[in-house]
Formats: C-alpha cells, sequence, structure tokens
C-alpha cells in the first residue's frame, strides 16, 4: 500500500527500506535532499516539501513521522493543513503518551486521524525487524496492518510459546494494538523504563566482577577508609568478555542486551572508549512519573535512572552537601583522589 | 568419562541424564532410594552409599555433589574419609564462594582437589544444557572436560557473536574456567544478583502497565490520599499477555526471563495462582555483601533484593513506625484496607 | 491587623488562636458553623458566609485559605468575584505549586494579588509555632509580615547559628518569603520530600533493632529459605523505646522526628495500633516528579516514596510476577506464610 | 573513679576532660608524648607505657580504648598479658560488634571482662556529652555507671519525653546498658546508618532546591537531551542557606544535623570548598550487612551508602557500561561534558 514517511534518519531511512523489500509505495520527504535522493534511488518516490508528498499520495492519505520527538508539533503544524477529512497521521517518533493525547484530540475535529506507534529495535531493526506497539481507533490500525506486517520481525524470528497454535497473533508477529490513542507510546514508555532497569542490573553486576580483585590493592588505614577484612577473598581477575559469553548459552541471564555487551565487551574490554556520562532520552522519566501518578512501587527503575542522572553529575551538590556535614560533626576531611 | 554423582534432585538427576546421552558412565547415590534405581533404569550405574559409590569408581576419582547448599558440609565430612590422593570433589550447587575457599583449604593437605561450578539452567537445563562457571586448578578443570562439555549448551545454542571465528572457546559453548577456587560459585553469585535485578525490572514494568487504568477508578478525596490530577491519562486497559509476547520480537527488552514471563502469563493473567511472597535463595544477599564489601555500588540490585524481603512482611515493622510518626506530627490516620 | 480565614480544620483553628494571641482581629469562616461559633468564642470574628467574610474585612482585604489541596479552586472560584483589586488571597494549604502559577495568573488581570505558604509544625504548631515558606510578590508578603511573625515560632525557639548576630532575619524567626509565587509551595514541597526520607531512614534503621534476635528463631533448611550463617551474631533483645530515648541526647542522629518517634515507641513499643499502610498526602510525589524533571538523582526519596506504595499493596502484581518466574525457570514452589 | 585511657586522638582527649570535669582519675597514654603531656597538664596523670599506665590504675582495673579500629586488636596483644583476673577493658571506638563478640570470648578465659560502647557526638561531645550505648555483663556496666554519667550530656540537654516522670532513667541521661557484648557497637552501627540516610535525604532535597532553576538554562535540543517541557516552571532561585536556617523553626525536619548543615551553608553557599567525593566509615557498611543477614529491607539506608561509593568513582565501569550499550543498539554517541 501507499505511505508517506516524513523524517529520514537512522530510524525512518531503514524502515521505508524495509517496507521497500515488503513491495509498499514510499513517498519520503526530509529537510535533508540527500537523504530523499538516497531514498529516491533505492526504489521510493521522494517529495521535496510536504506540499508535493501530500500530494503524490492517494487519498484516504497515511503519513508517518520518524522524527526526534521535539519537532513533532512543528511539523504537525505544518502538514495537517494539507492534509483532507480522512486522512491518517502515524507518529513513530519517541512520544510521550500526553501528546498523543494531545494531538488526537487536536486532529479529530478535522476528521483527521492520528496512530501512535512506539518504535523498539534501535539500528538492528533494518534486519531484524522493528517491535511495534500501536494505539489509535481500531478501523485506522486495522487499515494499516499491511504496513505493521512489513515492518515488524514476523513470527518466525522467535521460537512459538508453549501452546500457542495456529496463525500466530500480531503480537507474535512483532506488532500489537494496545489500546486507544496514547497506548502505543505509553507501551514503549515502559518498555523503555524496563529497558534501564535491566541495563543498570548488568552494568552493576559486571561493576561487581570487575572488582573482585579488591582484595590485592593496598588500601589506606586511616579514619576516613572502611578497610577491607577479608582480602583473601577478593583476589580473582575475571575475564569479562568471556564471562558475558558464557552467559548467552543456557544462562537464566540471557538477553538481546546480553548478545550487545559481550559485542562491546569483546572489542574494548576496558570501554575506554566511554565517558561513562549517560544520557537518557525522555521514556525512563516518564515511566518514573507514571509509577509516581499510579502510586505503584518502582524502586528498581528509579534506581536506574537516578544512577544515570548521578552519571552526567547532577548529584555532586549532594555529594559536596555529605562532605559538609561530615566535617561539620566529626571534623572529617575528604580524602582527595579516592 | 567416569563420574560420580552425589544428589539426584530436580538438578542432579537431570545432570546425568545429560551425560549419559553424552556417553558419560555415571555412578550415582542418594539418600533416596528410588532416586538411584530410577537412575539405573536410564543406564547409570547405581550406588546406595558413598562407599559403593566411591568403590565403583576408578582412581582418581571425580566426585560432583549436586545438594542444598546447607548439607554439603556434612556430606563432606562422610566422603573424604573414602577418598584417595589425587582425587577430586567438585561441588555444583548453590554454595557462597568463601566456602569453596575453605573447603579447598581443607582438602589440600590430604591430596584432594575441589572445583566449584555455578550451574545455570534450571530446570530448563535438561533440554537447553547447562551454563558452567568454573573455579580451581587449571590442570583438574582441563582433566574434567569432557563432562562440562557434555553438560553445557554447546556453540548452536546461540548465534556466534561477530567477529568470533574458527573453533569456538569454551566460553562459546557454554562453559568456563573463570579463576581459582571460589571463581566459579562467585561468578554465579552475581549471575543470580544480576537476575534478581532483571526480574525486577520486569516485574516493575508490568506493574506499571497494569494500572495504567488507574484514572477509571473512584478515588476518596480525603487527607489521606494524594487525588490522581489528570485522570484521563490513565484509561487503558493493556493486554499483559500480548504485550509480553509482542515484546519477544524484535524489541530491546528480549530475553529469556520474557519468554518465561510470557508463558507465565499466557497460562494465568492475573497470576492468581501466586501469593506474592518472593523467596530468595542466597545469591542475592552475597552478591549485595559483595558490592559492600568491594564498596561498589549496586542500587538496583540492593532494591530487588530488599523489594522481595518487603514481599515477605520483613518491613512491617518499618511500616508500622511510619504510620506512627504520621499520627504523632500531624495526627494523621492510618486509612484501612487501601 | 485584619486576616479573613477560610478553612477551621485541624490547621486553620489553631493558627486563627495563635493570631488572636498575636492580638490581630480574624474573621473566620468554615461551612461546618460549630467551627465558626467555637472561634467566636475565643475572640474571633464570625462569618457565616463567603459574603459575609468579604463585608467584614477592610479594603485591601487579605483572605488566608487553609483547605484541603483539592478543594481549593472550587473555594477560589466562589471567592474571587467577591473580592475587589487588591486584595490578596493567601493559599497555606498543601497545593502543588505547579496550581500556584496557573492561580496567579488567573487572579492577575483582576488586580487580585496570590500569595503562596506552605506550612510546616502539624497538630503542634498551635504551641511550638508554625514555619512559613512563602512565595509571591515582595510588596504583597511584606504588607503580611505582622501575620507571619505573629504564627512564626521566633527566633528564641533554636539556638542561633554561631556567628548571627544583631537584629534575626525572618527565616531566624521562622518565616521566609523564598521567591515568586510557587516558591513557597516549592519549598514546603522538597521540605516534605525530605520528611519521606527522614522517616524512612528512622524506620529502617528501627526494624534492623527490632530483627537482631533473629538468630533465636528456629528457621527452616529448605531450598526457598536462606539459611543465616551466623546466627551465634543475632541474639540481641533490645529495648527500642529506650534507644530510641537514648539517641535524644548527645547523638548525630536527634531531631524532632525522633523526638515523636520516641513517644509512639513509648505508648506502644510494637506499634500494635497501626496496620503499617502508610499514606503519603502528594508532596513526596511531587518532589520526584520535580526531581526528574530536574534531571538530578533522588534515589533515597524515591525509594522512601516507593515503600510507601508497596505498605498499601500496590506492588502486589510485581511480586507475584517474580514467583511466577522463579516457578517458571526453577520450578521454585512459594512459600507460604513466611 | 579511676579509669585508664588508651587513645588521645581527638574523640579520647575531650573525653578525658570531660571526665576530670567530672572529679574522675584518669590515668592516659598515647604513643604521641605530647598528647599525653597536655593532658597531664590539665590534671590527668601521664603514662608513657603500657605498662606505666597499668601500675598506676587500682586493681581492678578499667581501661578504655578510644583507637581506631584498625588498631585495636594490636593494642591489645600488647595491654592484655598485663592485666589480672578481674579487671575491664572498654571499646570505645568504632568497633565492628562482630569484634566485640569475638573478643570477650578470648578474655573470657583470662578472667578479664569487655565492655563495648558505641559513642556518638563527634567533636562537639566535649561540650554536648556523649550518647552512649554500651554491651557487656551486667555488673561491668553498673561498676562504670559513674564514667558514663559524667560523659553523657545528661537529662537536661534535651526536654523529657511526655509522661517521663522521677528520676531520669540511664537513656535519658544519655546513656544505655543495650544488651550483652556488641550491643553497644550493633546499636551504634544503625545508629550510623540511620545517619547516613538522613543526611542523604537532606543532601538530595536541598540539591533539588538547588537545581529549581533549571528552566533557565539553554539546553540542547538533540537526540540525546531530554527536553525539559515546563521551562517555566523552574526559574526559582532559591537562597538556601536561609531555607536551611528557616526549617530549624518549627518545621517537621528539623534536627542537630540540620543545625550543622545551615553552619555549612552560611559559611560556604556552594560548598566550593568540598570535592563530593563522601567517605564512609564502616557502621553504614555493617548496618546494609546486618540488614541482608536479618532479611529485613533496607532500600533507603542502602541507597544512601551506595551514593557514597558512587561519589568516589566506584561505579564509573558500570556507568560506561551503559554508555557501551546505547552505542551497540542505537547508535547513541555520549555526549561528552554534560
Amino acid at each position: 500500500m501507499d505511505l508517506g514517511m516524513i523524517g529520514l534518519g537512522r530510524m525512518g531511512a531503514s524502515m521505508v527500506r524495509r517496507l521497500l523489500d515488503g513491495g509498499h509505495r514510499c513517498v519520503v520527504h526530509d529537510l535533508n535532499r540527500r537523504a530523499v535522493e538516497e531514498l529516491q534511488g533505492q526504489g521510493a518516490v521522494g517529495a521535496f516539501s510536504l506540499e508535493e508528498l501530500v500530494r503524490r499520495l492517494p487519498a484516504p492519505r497515511r503519513v508517518w513521522l520518524m522524527l526526534p520527538a521535539a519537532v513533532v508539533d512543528g511539523t504537525l503544524a505544518r502538514l495537517v493543513p494539507l492534509l483532507d477529512a480522512g486522512d491518517t497521521v502515524i507518529d513513530g517518533g519517541n512520544s510521550y503518551y500526553r501528546d498523543d493525547l494531545r494531538r488526537a484530540a487536536e486532529l479529530r475535529p478535522r476528521g483527521l486521524h492520528y496512530v501512535d506507534v512506539g518504535v523498539s529495535g534501535g539500528v538492528w531493526g533494518r534486519e531484524r525487524g522493528y517491535c511495534l506497539m500501536i494505539g489509535g481507533e481500531p478501523e485506522q490500525v486495522r487499515g494499516l496492518e499491511p504496513i505493521f506486517a512489513a515492518l515488524a520481525p514476523g513470527v518466525l524470528s522467535a521460537p512459538r510459546t508453549p501452546g500457542r497454535e495456529g496463525p500466530p497473533s500480531p503480537a507474535e508477529q512483532g506488532w500489537l494494538h494496545c489500546g486507544p490513542n496514547g497506548a502505543g507510546h505509553f507501551v514503549k514508555m515502559v518498555h523503555n523504563g524496563i529497558e534501564y532497569g535491566l541495563m543498570a542490573a548488568y552494568a552493576e553486576g559486571f561493576n561487581i566482577l570487575r572488582h573482585a580483585n579488591v582484595g590485592k590493592h593496598r588500601h589506606d588505614a586511616d579514619a576516613e577508609t572502611t578497610p577491607l577484612r577479608n582480602p583473601e577473598e577478593f583476589l580473582y581477575e575475571l575475564d569479562l568478555p568471556e564471562v558475558a559469553e558464557l552467559w548467552r548459552r543456557g544462562s537464566v541471564v540471557g538477553s538481546w542486551l546480553l548478545d550487545l555487551t559481550t559485542q562491546a565487551l569483546r572489542g574494548d574490554p576496558e570501554l575506554s572508549g566511554f565517558s561513562g556520562q549517560v544520557s537518557d532520552s525522555g521514556e525512563g522519566r516518564w515511566t518514573l512519573a507514571a509509577a509516581v501518578d499510579e502510586g505503584v512501587p518502582a524502586p528498581v527503575l528509579g534506581s536506574a535512572l537516578f544512577q544515570r542522572f548521578g552519571s552526567r553529575g547532577q548529584g555532586d551538590f549532594a555529594d559536596k552537601l555529605l562532605s559538609a556535614m561530615r566535617h561539620a560533626f566529626g571534623g572529617h576531611q575528604e580524602k582527595k583522589g579516592g
């Protein structure tokens, strides 16, 4: 079927290629002419303006935005006046689901439909397929099924769950209509919140393995240092790349994130190419905000998020205040360099 | 080769079967005669006493213990006098690595060798193979390689990491000599610590999804209840079994634990068969203790462990004290049933 | 000076009494006639409707709302049309500072002023005085100084900070103009966030003291229970009420919350009058949301908040999912009653 | 009465002075001659060797050690042979209570008694008095009461708890016999664990206040940065030293730690004299280990401890691993300097 795609960055361009492979007709646009031309050369219909994109699509149109969250509203402001009642806008970026609710309400009086799609898969999705979490009206979602099917990994990408038989459900193929508007990005948001927790669990564990040799180091024996009581129990020099590789087979902690960790450690066991200032792209924050609004505990996801903030020095003043208090009540001097 | 196996429970019996499949000769013992007889019928050599087990093994003997951690020392006390210099004892249970260090030191003067093996794979290992984390002297570990190879999943159980070529390393086959005594159980300990964190991340995330309908419920508007400011943003009824199924394909959070979660939710979406009192079997505690000894942060693994303690009511007195303080400074009455 | 007070509950009525003691004229209103009549008998001017309250105040009027956060907007909707340009509305309840920003903006076009005051002190404020955190325009705040001075504890309520000399600053008297609108409730919000953390620190600590006798209990030695390795180190029966009393003098952890804890434990050492379902009244949630928006780490405040959610059973589904996973990979059965 | 004091550092020397004020005879020793001579000049009996100290004390002797935990055992090894049956050794330092249990057991066969005393009060104790948490045999503790009474702050140092009448209990005076050996240091250990939690609660809260102006800063709008949705809600420039001062009067979060925080912020509002590398002196670690052994949740105390580890860079490898994973699945580049 016909689909317009606006935003041909890392994600958008790869998705178009996968759609072209699936036999769909893609009309593509990006502010960057080169990105449009490149996909033209691969079978897409290029459009060098929003107007052109709209013109080249048959009604009712389906236009998919694959843009940074911060520019979605601006793009919609220019796109919406060009559309006709019955058209559908799909936001496949990392939007906050609350924005989906607002946008769907804004488009509704014009007879426009809005579908939100949380997309997981990262740079690997071109090859593996994309996991799609979808929110919107049933009719519009149904109409987009061929698109979702082409983007999703398909049932063969994982063994079927025991007891599942017959034609695979959409979820088994890698896409799911989760509920009304916002439901797609809500599920994607929590997906990423979980991702933060999983990543932190591995990171803390490998860090403990890495410091298993702490008994070999000489330690200061002053009042500001807690002596290690049992240095003879911490004399291990563990081969982290091999441990990661090991856990990929047969263990309880096997996962795709572990596969990636294994690759990263293999190339650079000390991870010296990284500074350790870890960004966060919003969903972890929103997940925590949702937990707080719902009144449900999320101590692990919260700790994982706060660890990232701390890695960027955002807790430095708090740390200084701790040192200041210690100095005030105990005369403790800060140790430098350690 | 020949191996003695003591302890034919859920894990031990399945491991023997996998070893028999691999062409090894297993002399097996358990306090439960039935367990011995059953494996006899499947090709193992039965031994109805430790003496018989020792007698039926050619020297130098290799005896693998697959026992609850609490009974390993008692069994060793009876087994060791029966062994000869040059024999090797393998502890494949969930021992604390500090006990490995002590036991290896106790056996050494008698000329006995000790190998510790952390085994992951649970009830699925019979079919998938077992992931083996090994500590001990290089020579003894080398001598046991055929056993490890038969138990481990083998290289085909996961795609090879990009860049890995040629004959697969032991880790790629699913077993690894991690270091000297204790290193096997140390790595297994941290493996389980990570497992706790991964499990908690999924559990918290699915709980947030489950409460995404909180805006539909009427809430008391009293001074003890925080009103939900935006109920219209929490009206989703999400299909958790389908979301779990969805994430198995193409998403960043795919893992074996997610596969199992999917199965569990499919059979019982409300998980009504469980009370939510979550046990812990030691490794999570020891991982946290290791982090504390090493002086490295583990907030996620710690939160995951403490959540389990709390699920068993171990924080109730603390909660009561919070209510008592609130009553003391603000005259707040506890809400019942809420 | 003259002040209108709307809301004569636990807090409002006590504040009026303190203001009357300070020589101020208070015109008081509450939906509950009795509450009005009682304060009439103590020197206040009763008003049995908003109209009457407004009529009995000289212009420019100052009207203080001391109401549950949920009814402030409704009250304002009825009050505002009765007021004249130049009048000031003070919200002394537990409003979210974001509501202050909105309300101030709504009142401004009518020439009305808005002052937000976070009030700490609870039921003890009548006697100790109230700690006041104030946001608003400088001129309006200045005009209210006599009111703030009468409500606040005064400089003698704590030893002066070393180096502070001369006339005490407002903060030393117990009130502070923190900044523009919302600043008062913002500071009060974080104050309560800290309060949650402090309370949790004491609660966890006393819980650890209470379980210091865990070595005396027989423990199951099954695969679902982690045996205590060193029971002889946990044989203490500590007298919690006396420990709390002890820490009030000379220790680093002395505080007003500890004073209250001591009282609570003295009356009921087992805290058997409490169920342990701990409410939260919003500020802890908003503090965490502010930390997330600011991108600063707050793992302790977050853990304290989530512990409260958990105490009310909001994490039960997550706990069940953990048990379900353990059953799925290890065949673990939940232990009941433990 | 007569007391020997070994260790005349910051704590020991001040305690001797307070004992001399109380009319006790103190025989004092330190490796540093100067420290001995200085106290000689203030009324103490100087001893320039352990032998001399022992000789100058009447039997049964009471010898108090006020030494870094790391040198207690070495000092005992030299002291014990000089003592006679019936003598008592008091350890007032920051020993681990497990060492108390061991030492008491070692001294018992020689007829020597051991008393462990956790001392809180820091550099302020000389003036405020010391809070004493005591473990040991009832008879020895009883015999030391005059010493404890002289060191402790006394009942007047805090208002009596409502309902307390008649002669003040020891706890009301600031000392308490908590239980058998180790109980004193156990209670002190948890005291410090709570202290870590309280400190972290303040530190996180003040950090949130400090970043309340985050809406004023220009933020990058790239894919690695989460945009602040509501910058107009974060425009506050709060005066932290004055907020701290404010909370000292009438608020729920008043405490001695807050008094010290106020002093620290007053002198250096930016805390520029501190680097933010926060030491920990053991008790926080041991408290967490106790919680883990007891199986009780301590998420707040754990988070506070881990935050300190993180402040010293002990989580850097974990952070790098997070960045490496993000790069692996999403092609995310680390942002530098932010």
